[in-house]
């Protein structure tokens, strides 16, 4: 084992694989990302093995070497840690909109998912809800940008395994809140209490001064709170002691941030860090660099990648990682020992949503091997030295390379 | 999601992959398959991992997406429901050959296993047998082809871990038929009756008037029915509820219709398709167009070009991949919009077994990843952007492609 640190940085580019002849990979100019690829060594990532398709949630917890088939519970959690909320075990967590619905013969109808998408008086809209006591349970609500809100129910003998409330759709019933098993008594009692949430939302913000403030100004009323993804409270060792070095995460994206405080990793804000294509990434590279001598391993989260794959926006996509290139690791390539870069599933433009295909993977570190790969792109990774590399063995990769793997057998 | 249909083919050319450095598949002109390699990725697929032989019963499992480790209980079942015979679940069902035996001092010796290779009177000879009660067990017999049969043991109690009472080998004693596992009353049990059926079919297959008629007309007696292979029905969750999505089967050998019959597919005949090298590829590629607008996945199996690598006859596979080519690719490869296609295992020409080997893999869809190979050859799959993909992983990986994969997580 070496005593000198490795400067470590691990990066992630949202949705960063796609699929075709040409990719927002190949078609993009970029040459930091080309040197490194030169350096270093290339390969695939896949994050939960090859025809799987991961959320983003899952990637994350797969590339920071947690299995998800064991620890995940559930998206609230990540979200609602990542909105800077305080968990503790066995709470239910959700992500949740303020929307705006219609009294119908059918019940309430959604005309709105996010009544109107402004933030005018929805914190007070929210802070009427904030401490709601249902049974002997409580709600908890923190207000997070526009319409967006996320929420826990603490108490006794709660599960996640319950629905949503918010039908994803607009010109929809609201959803009754049912348990996903009718036969466990936590997942019945969550369901309950998330619909009688759901029920006293529409009561009180109908009734709310602001609504009819915000009506009055021609603005929809946020009449409801629909709450979706419910996720249950129940963190894993924490990262120090599952890996054995300290981490940080860089991060604009609530739900990443999340992830990380979930596995006990230091988060830091970065003013100008949105989670957009908007994001100011010299102020990334320049956290992530500060973060460097203080934690063994610096994970940074780009997400405007995934969008624009999302989007079916090509050319953005490339665009995207040519800012990558020219704004982040322009800065910060010299400056670590050891780069990972890959991204935590493919996002392909033609399919506009998650895909099962492998990621491009890069491994930078002055001893990485050699392989034929100039570029990290889909094509050149298949002739790369690293092969295909699943999420949950990455973590043990990066551990090598930073001479802090531990061994089984002598 | 995409809503529009992908019409999806899975192509199995049984035994495909070869070793050496040249190879059936290098040998082989292929004008339509080099350009589906060209078109779309290539790579390695493993039926059921690195360095484990697969039988095609247990890499069809694995391929169709189903842990042969946990679902699979003998080949008997395959075969039995490949002859159009209906099973219950509990039933154990064989291969059985009429065999001509001698009664010698040690035992009844096997004369010849295939009792001249006729099928002169033997539909007779097996009715004689249709329908023995055993203990509380019935016997139920189905002629198939030329000395051929399937057979099931219906009744309680019953096991697969049984031996064989046929010795597959001439010059050799009839085996009494011995539980696998001496400890188990279902295991004990089905021996005994097996090995019952076994003596009584020498009993009324000896004294057979159309025994008298073969012998009398120099052809050999088929005075028993010798059985293998015991295998238990108990079929996993159906194809269409596990994946998603519906299936059908276009095949020539028994055992292929019988596996797909055991997942719950639809198989349909193709008359002309024997699962031999003379197999009518033309009526096949013609099923297989007609039924992809009634299903979402095709799955088509040519058997010939295993047998010639069990020969050991290099030319001959050659020719049977050009005849593939020609008369089957030629003709659906601008119908499908995903195709995917591969063999079971290897069965190299010179080691005239099944192999280990990975075996060469396509996958061809308009959006389909570049990579340099240009060929499907061992040689150029080995250059080829879809890298190693397990058995067991690749209906996802259909899946994925056909927009139908379930997401795990958000």
């Amino acid at each position: 084992m070496s005593a000198d640190k490795v400067k470590t940085m691990l990066l992630i580019m949202d949705g960063l694989g796609d699929r075709g002849q040409e990719t927002p990979l190949s078609a993009a100019k970029t040459p930091h990302l080309d040197a490194l690829a030169c350096k270093g060594a290339v390969g695939f990532m896949s994050s939960l093995g090859l025809g799987k398709l991961p959320g983003s949630d899952v990637s994350h917890l797969a590339i920071l070497g947690y299995d998800p088939y064991t620890c995940y519970k559930g998206r609230g959690t990540f979200e609602a840690l990542g909105a800077g909320m305080d968990l503790e075990p066995g709470d239910v967590a959700f992500r949740g909109n303020l929307c705006t619905v219609e009294e119908t013969s059918e019940g309430l109808m959604v005309r709105d998912r996010r009544a109107g998408r402004d933030d005018y008086r929805m914190a007070e809209l929210y802070a009427a809800l904030d401490g709601m006591e249902i049974e002997d349970c409580v709600v908890k609500v923190q207000h997070t940008a526009e319409h967006r809100s996320a929420l826990k129910i603490s108490g006794p003998g709660l599960s996640h395994e319950i629905g949503n409330a918010d039908p994803h759709a607009e010109d929809a019933l609201v959803m009754k809140v049912e348990p996903k098993r009718p036969d466990d008594p936590a997942s019945v009692k969550a369901a309950r209490i998330l619909d009688t949430f759901t029920k006293r939302s529409y009561e009180i913000l109908s009734a709310h001064e602001a609504n009819q403030d915000r009506v009055s100004q021609g603005k929809l009323p946020g009449n409801i709170v629909l709450c979706r993804g419910a996720g249950f409270y129940d963190p894993p060792e924490p990262f120090e002691q599952h890996h054995g070095i300290t981490a940080c995460c860089v991060a604009g994206g609530a739900l990443y941030k999340g992830v990380a405080r979930f596995l006990g990793m230091a988060v830091f804000d970065v003013p100008g860090a949105t989670g957009t294509a908007a994001t100011d990434l010299a102020a990334k590279a320049k956290m992530a660099i500060d973060k460097s001598d203080e934690f063994d391993l610096v994970f940074v989260h780009i997400k405007g990648t995934d969008a624009f794959g999302h989007d079916g926006k090509f050319a953005e996509k490339a665009a995207m990682i040519e800012k990558i290139d020219a704004e982040f690791l322009a800065v910060v390539k010299d400056h670590f020992d050891l780069i990972v870069a890959t991204g935590d599933h493919s996002t392909p433009c033609s399919a506009m949503h998650h895909s099962a295909d492998p990621v491009p993977l890069l491994l930078c570190h002055k001893d990485a091997r050699h392989d034929e790969a100039t570029r990290l792109t889909e094509a050149e990774c298949a002739k790369g030295g690293l092969g295909l590399v699943h999420g949950i063995e990455l973590m043990g990769v990066i551990l090598d390379y930073m001479g802090k793997a531990e061994m089984f057998g002598e």
